[in-house]
């Protein structure tokens, strides 16, 4: 019996499987905020909508007791004031546990196929989302669009292939009948039975709220498991609307909408995702965040399936260029976008100290360290245009890192605010770069300083450059590393460095494509191979785990004759 | 380019493909211990090989100090004499990783095909390696041919299959394009490569060394690690004999032979496996053994991927049959197999106290625990016939257990000393069976007896038989469960029962299928849903994060002619 929504939604499901099998560009969501796909009203309709939420409270049809928690405030300056159910742990597991059953007997297409209806109504809300995102997390709307948007959606429909990927090479019953010589053969009918874990759990961040909480979000859905959100105290509301839009089509479907809740809390939440993450119901885990609190879960949440994405140093080689004018302009756009607030975002820059060779002739290090700075300082020159590229600071913690790197080395081109042309009390900071050597400061380098800082790096060799950046994203975590060099050879052993590394490359970027950006269903986000993330979104491995399978076995009678006396084969 | 190996053995691999897919009967190795298959001498000469072994240094050219461990005893009464090298872990460790660069990089065909290469060998063997695992683990000889060769061989083949099935899912590369509007696309080429995850430590146990190690060895040789094979002490010539063969391929098609070596040790070797577990190289770690062993690992092991198979309770409901004599028989045979020394065999056999209907009408409980009884005594009534079915005890663990066991309650029938003709200082030993009380010793009942110890337990009715069953093997783990029942609700209900409890469900068995038989391809062993292991032989968790994929991008010229002003599409 396959599941009605599973047939509506089939054809954009096996486009996906090809996707993920060929790794060429696709997606089914247009990433362009355009009235033409979207509706002519679409852009406004989304912002009355955002707005429609503020200083009030969110409207969940949870069991909870009355109530509310969340002390939301937008990086553009201003409180939201949207004040969510607050749930007891207790009440809440008990919801996702009673859910389970019959989610679980709906079977693998009614999964798959409510969670692609859920897409699709994600899709179509994807500018009350974007405005969403853009007041939790400070990103500029355009990105906060694409992001919290269509390539969050993409993701998560990623996830969803991937899971059906797995779930359809589970027959649902066999005949095996095995030949006994002369006797009669051994025939048994055997039936598989797919069975999720349980209730999943998913940590959500304050920078990519539903780009990085969908893909567990809808990995644990499409493998039949019940899932509880817990967005980071600081960016609630676009994961509130998501569980909000969930819950709506399970309803319709005829499903308990506990099948997914929302946790919302009102800040110092440690204590109680410790108590909730330990608890025996509790079977997946999706976390994306601090190293301290990731490495905590691994350790510690035994009874869990626990995928974690958490801090690293991304690192960039430049061993020779042919135009230093597109590199830096290529990298100063990493940098500056959403103020390096991105767990892809580039940090360490090495140069040698030597210089570089480039088309024009030998470069100095001093040359090179300038035009970075340069093309930073031109990026940022009209604070009008440079916000739309580095939104807002999300928190006070970034702010006090920039205030603490500044201090660490030969400033490059200093932070400055920027003046934000429609919200007067945004957070804006340009970024800082700063100069450092290899030899004298690699106790600050091997840390992740999250935020728009970075380092350009004075090194004995590219030699040595590629060898530090290998060891660095092994042993401190990295999701991305790039490679500039005109060199076969170097590039090559750029490649054998994000192997050691366990991350993945990019070469030679200068046009518009650029190394904190991955695409879903081509590019793997991380790898699980070093302290940054220990999974991929998504692969095999990454939802494969999250269901199980259970079998009957019966005696049946055997479908092939018994050999006769005297019959020849 | 496809390594020569990978097309040798490619028929070979598409039919297992197919097996798993479909699930039926399928083997490549022939069960029988026929002349006909494996050669008029293969008998005389595997055990002409086996005693070639004894009371000598086993030579295997792994870099040693020259010292040798080992304190082999065959349960069938004899020192086995062989001394192997002893290790020492940092010259193991260095020796492992030394070997990593060039397996890594041959790829996922060559890893695959010499898998493929060395169980082809294996199987020639299997007439030593039987010979091996009956004079380690105790095992009868035709089942220590049967599960220690070719079955285990099948187990290997088919964690090779799955772990193929995930890595031809990776392209080696992709062309990747991303249309802009009216500028012309963005073009891409990607490199994948698989990058395995290092070093695979696989931790043996004493009753299955090859059918339970080989799964982990082989998925992690297919996917491309270096593997670390620590058998037992009481169990290493098997595995040992394994090694050397897997080394030989290796070597032959040109490899470092140390991407597989032995760790063989002289007993007590606790401290040194939980060094060894701990040490970064390790990243992978297969074991069997102990709940508390395998836990353990599982707390403490956080820079490895650890798949574990520990203890369970297994469990058979009886609720209604048509013939109690071929469930006693079928029931019987389950118990006496390899003295219950199997991590399938039952243990907990529960009658409703008012008993249950049969087609002859309605048998008391008592009657049912007679009728039980009596078909153990009759399985074992000829020592000379019974000591081919329960082989050996394997160690004196196990022969005081059955020592305590005896005082839990009332004897159905008792453990007798059984004389071996051949072997006359075996320890052989026939299965005990007791009478037990749902409510009053349930605190016995809850855990495994390992051995040949089983308990007709009373209890109220067959819906608490199921839900002592559901609870007990969700709580304490469970490989195997039976149901016997002619009412169809009932067996419904027992499959319930099974789903809550992760374990699989044998229905009716009274033919030539004994419950704890698993079959390759068919069967999933262990279902990772339960105590009992957290994974399961074979699938594709199993496999797809014993890898990861690192990649690289870099712009190219689009394939896609850009769209040309005034022409329409």
């Amino acid at each position: 019996m396959t599941h009605p929504l599973f047939t509506k939604h089939e054809a954009t499901l096996d486009q996906a499987l090809a996707a993920i099998a060929t790794r060429g560009y696709w997606s089914p969501f247009s990433e362009m905020p355009s009235p033409k796909v979207y509706g002519e009203t679409a852009n406004s309709d989304g912002e009355a909508a955002f707005k429609a939420h503020l200083n009030r409270p969110f409207e969940l049809d949870q069991p909870f007791s009355g109530e509310t928690v969340g002390n939301e405030r937008s990086p553009f300056g201003f409180e939201l004031g949207i004040r969510y159910p607050k749930m007891d742990i207790d009440t809440l597991l008990a919801a996702s546990t009673a859910a389970q059953r019959q989610w679980r007997a709906a079977g693998p297409t009614a999964w798959v196929g409510v969670s692609l209806e859920i897409l699709s109504r994600l899709n179509k809300a994807s500018f009350e989302i974007g405005y969403s995102v853009m007041h939790t997390t400070g990103q500029a709307f355009m990105m906060a669009f694409q992001a919290g948007g269509p390539h969050a959606q993409d993701r998560a429909l990623e996830a969803v292939t991937y899971a059906w990927d797995q779930l359809r090479r589970i027959p649902a019953d066999a005949h095996w009948e095995k030949p006994q010589g002369k006797n009669p053969p051994l025939a048994m009918h055997k039936q598989f039975t797919v069975v999720p874990r349980g209730t999943g759990l998913v940590l959500g961040c304050c920078t990519f709220p539903t780009w990085n909480g969908y893909p567990g979000m809808f990995a644990d859905l499409a493998t039949g498991n019940t899932v509880i959100v817990k967005p980071h105290p600081g960016a609630i509301l676009p994961l509130a609307i998501t569980v909000r839009i969930a819950r709506e089509v399970l309803r319709e479907a005829g499903f308990d909408p506990n099948v997914i809740t929302l946790l919302a809390t009102g800040g110092n939440d440690g204590p109680l995702v410790q108590d909730l993450a330990l608890r025996p119901e509790i079977k997946i885990i999706d976390f994306t965040g601090s190293t301290q609190n990731g490495n905590w879960l691994e350790c510690n949440a035994h009874q869990a399936q626990v995928y974690t994405e958490k801090a690293g140093v991304n690192q960039i080689v430049i061993d020779s260029v042919d135009n230093i004018k597109a590199v830096a302009s290529n990298i100063a756009f990493s940098l500056a976008l959403y103020s390096g607030q991105m767990c892809t975002a580039p940090q360490n820059i090495y140069v040698p100290r030597d210089g570089i060779r480039t088309s024009e002739g030998q470069m100095s290090f001093d040359e090179v360290a300038k035009a970075l700075a340069a093309a930073v300082e031109k990026l940022v020159a009209d604070p009008a245009r440079a916000v739309e590229l580095t939104g807002a600071i999300q928190n006070e913690g970034v702010m006090s890192r920039i205030a603490e790197a500044r201090q660490l080395g030969e400033v490059l081109t200093d932070t400055q605010s920027l003046a934000h042309p429609v919200f007067p009390d945004a957070r804006v900071r340009s970024p800082l770069m700063l100069k450092l050597d290899v030899h004298a400061d690699a106790k600050n380098f091997t840390r992740e300083w999250f935020g728009p800082i970075s380092f350009v790096i004075a090194t004995d060799s590219t030699a040595q450059s590629l060898e530090l950046a290998g060891s660095i994203a092994a042993e401190h975590g990295a999701l991305t590393f790039s490679i500039y060099s005109t060199d076969d050879a170097v590039v090559e052993a750029a490649y054998a460095t994000a192997i050691h590394g366990g991350v993945a490359l990019s070469i030679n970027l200068t046009s518009g494509v650029f190394v904190n950006q991955t695409a879903a269903y081509s590019d793997f986000h991380g790898t699980g191979a070093n302290p940054a993330a220990n999974a991929a979104l998504s692969d095999a491995a990454f939802v494969a785990n999250r269901f199980r399978v259970v079998q009957s076995r019966a005696h049946v009678a055997p479908k092939a004759a018994a050999p006769t006396v005297g019959q020849t084969a």
